[in-house]
């Protein structure tokens, strides 16, 4: 295991509740000493699970002061029965916390449409709360999982006017929707000290260009939640908007989210590369994103990085039918450092070999430009295998 | 092979020219002994093929009296010097015809980026054009192909005040998109008389109801075209707008064009299951096809068909992110007869079994009610499975 900073006054707890058949750690707790200032971005889709509707109504004030996961069973599509056993589940915790359930965050994944049960939470709860730890962080990760073949853990440690603070993610996620077995999730603690407002502006701006820019299979879930947590138990860092330690805390929070991300995709299901789909030179940062995404999701082209097959004709297509205006005849397309369009026409079967030769590799970048404006943007992909074929056909057989 | 009723005043002929390596069929002529009125759909990627350029051009004054088609490869991306050889292809076919080129369409399909060499047209199109007869039709399909596992035809007759007529449709496509062989192209011809602006509205509205209206992977190519012809030749049968020879040339119009279209989604690249899916009760029509499109369109969704799992969570998540307003509390989602969710709640566990013996059908239908209005659509998609991902990952090695 890779060392990680864990920041102050947080601790952790987790257990084998068995509402996974499997006996694995199912249960996880997250709690902040003092109630920190929190912020949240919330799946899209309009099929919400009832953990999401409780925890997006609570957090809208601002404050959180602990996290409660499980993994086993989504609580989605669940109806009224399930909200109730969503918010017993908080109220349970919050007795043993002694602590205002309305700063508990609630999070569920795993098999949806079947009810949740309230029992392994009712015997779990008391040994998750006397066993928090400060280094229990690992177990909780690994409490999230679901189909993902390792923990996601990502942090950062960064000074500011001389105090340290530190930042943390925890996410789980290996495709971008499995509604049976839901979701991507992302808890990400800080000991700064930040206003709410501001931590929403910042989380919403590093989600775009991290989780909101990778796909497996272009699916949203219904379960999706990234919370940002940020207790200001490092003395000394109090980060106010517009300042210098504002850009240095951005900074380090986009990576830690990004590498969070860069992990779920290379987790993706039955995934044995990652892409990234630079897109330079469009009219404007939306429309490059808008054209990296259509190149990002097609099958066709996540199937031809399977096969390490130079296929710059779907790419190219993929191009044309994103719904941005281009002109095919000012396009060039990289693989990595190899130029295989020039113009929109093939640069010649020279470059056929040194092409695959990149598509070899675990991760490589297809870079596009439309040599029309200076929008830009990245995506990252997986490619599309008989393992993920395999994955979702069979899970629930 | 089954008997089709082709349209009198059509000849068609078709060769090996050469241009597949395989030495099969790959180019093929289709003449109207007078010319024909005529209407185009094309595709809407921004990068299009040559043929397809000059094709729209040409047909956009609504005469047609010949259409030259070759597979094997693409004409596309292939800059000034593809749409040279397109124009000279399609003036030693106008030569040899003495008709005029501007009366000559051009279709093709195969590889993309790769320089198409007039060479084999030089060759062929003498024999081509001596060898045209009424009952060539099922060779030139057979040009057609690609990856087509079969030749697409379909075919209707239809009497109109006591004159028969006919309508046939040739159609080619295993997916929506292979830009490295690519395409889905459909020439449908009948011998009834139709003003050309009027076969336009007809051919619009049909194709979105079949050829638009099915997925095998969601992309669109650069040569996807589809062309009707309606050249005059079945005596007595002037077809007029708001008549009710119309609504019956309509009905077996677009059972033609649907015939076909499902016949692509059989012969989905890989695919072993053709699924309808049918939404109904949305706010309108427009909404109703836009959530049957992201259903139909979904890799786990197609998945789970090829898995014959009953995995109704992910569909009703794919029509929680559609983007179309939805209530979740209403929907109810049908497999064939089988209710397998009521007010977006699980039906039970007594239903597993028969729902699951509906997917293990070859051809089975969803059917999802929104409860909100009238509005309905329907969507036609095949199974996402192992062969996708083979044909897909090893077509280039």
């Amino acid at each position: 295991m890779v060392n990680y900073s864990v920041p102050r006054g947080y601790r952790f707890a987790a257990s084998a509740s068995g509402i996974k058949k499997s006996g694995k750690l199912d249960l996880g707790l997250i709690v902040s000493d003092q109630p920190a200032r929190c912020a949240g971005v919330y799946t899209r889709n309009q099929v919400v699970a009832a953990p999401l509707q409780l925890t997006k109504d609570r957090l809208a004030a601002g404050q959180c002061q602990a996290i409660l996961v499980n993994s086993g069973n989504a609580n989605a599509c669940t109806g009224a029965a399930g909200l109730d056993v969503a918010r017993a589940c908080g109220d349970l915790a919050a007795r043993r916390l002694k602590i205002d359930p309305q700063l508990i965050a609630l999070a569920s994944t795993g098999v949806i449409g079947q009810p949740l049960s309230l029992a392994p939470f009712e015997r779990a709860l008391p040994g998750l709360a006397e066993n928090l730890r400060t280094d229990g962080m690992a177990a909780v990760a690994e409490a999230m999982r679901t189909t993902d073949r390792y923990a996601k853990i990502a942090s950062a440690q960064l000074e500011i006017a001389g105090h340290s603070c530190r930042i943390v993610g925890l996410a789980k996620g290996a495709g971008m929707i499995h509604p049976d077995m839901a979701t991507m999730l992302a808890f990400v603690l800080t000991d700064a000290e930040l206003a709410a407002p501001h931590l929403q502006r910042l989380l919403s701006a590093a989600v775009k260009s991290s989780f909101n820019s990778i796909t497996v299979d272009g699916d949203t879930s219904t379960n999706d939640m990234v919370l940002l947590l940020a207790n200001g138990a490092a003395p000394g860092v109090a980060i106010l908007p517009e300042s210098e330690a504002e850009a240095l805390f951005v900074q380090e929070l986009e990576r830690v989210l990004l590498e969070l991300a860069k992990m779920i995709v290379r987790d993706g299901e039955g995934a044995t590369k990652v892409a990234e789909i630079q897109v330079c030179g469009a009219q404007s940062d939306a429309a490059a994103r808008q054209i990296a995404r259509a190149v990002a999701t097609s099958s066709l082209v996540k199937t031809a990085f399977f096969g390490e097959d130079a296929n710059w004709g779907r790419i190219i297509a993929a191009v044309g039918y994103a719904g941005v205006p281009i002109d095919p005849a000012l396009i060039d397309i990289y693989f990595d450092q190899v130029q295989v369009v020039r113009g929109g026409l093939f640069v010649g079967p020279e470059v056929e070999a040194p092409a695959t030769a990149v598509l070899k590799q675990a991760e490589f970048c297809v870079r596009i430009d439309l040599h029309q404006a200076q929008g830009a943007a990245r995506y990252y992909t997986s490619d599309l295998t008989y393992d993920y074929v395999k994955i979702n056909a069979d899970y629930r057989t």
